[in-house]
């Protein structure tokens, strides 16, 4: 059900320094960079094998990833599993009972769709569904 | 430099509640169990794609997963990344000044050889690099 990790998502306080770390020290390309003012993000994507590290910065400090650098500093912020049809895991997750933050798919980047799970259903871990662009066309 | 996420690690309060979540719920077969007295771990290995997640629940409460789950409870624990050569690896992070939990590698999980990178000198990501069994003949 879930195909393969798609990308952990890194909290970080600064995200020139975290790109570097990424890009120079273990050899990742970035690939992308996005400003998605409704996450309260600025996010920088690098390629890792088949999967991505994506770079979280806050835009400000009452956004969700600002009150996680307030309270746990910059660190792994969340894991995402690429699935190929979201509506359908939404809908198999919602029946077992999972508590859902998106009970549907919004825009995630680089035109995929994504989902996150309360960690409160997920073991403590903020996971994220992801449908990539042209995963499945319904 | 790494090839790809090889697992991400997962500290659980309760490995089989963590277990049919993720084998049942996320669909990812279970692959291997193992006990390491050293780590004070007991560990499940679950196959997602060609990467696989680490549920790490502690042996006691004076242990490195012990004491993470006393400060932040049930979460992310770490990210390892798939490295050919770990020699060469850890030779080039120390001589980039990386500060390394391991200087040496130690005995993994199923016959790999891992070393742990210091959060302080890797975003405040608790990074493992990973040379699976077989990986590099040296």
């Amino acid at each position: 059900m879930f195909g393969r990790i798609d990308h952990i998502g890194v909290a970080v306080t600064d995200l020139e320094e975290a790109v570097e770390l990424h890009e120079r020290l273990y050899g990742m390309p970035l690939v992308h960079r996005e400003t998605i003012p409704q996450q309260g993000v600025e996010a920088a994507l690098l390629d890792v094998g088949e999967g991505h590290v994506e770079l979280l910065a806050a835009l400000g400090e009452d956004t969700p990833v600002g009150r996680f650098l307030a309270r746990r500093g910059p660190g792994l912020h969340h894991v995402a599993y690429q699935v190929t049809d979201i509506e359908v895991t939404l809908t198999r997750l919602r029946d077992a009972g999972t508590r859902l933050i998106d009970a549907v798919p919004r825009a995630g980047i680089r035109g995929s769709r994504v989902a996150f799970l309360h960690p409160a259903s997920a073991g403590g871990v903020l996971t994220e569904i992801v449908e990539p662009a042209g995963g499945h066309h319904g």
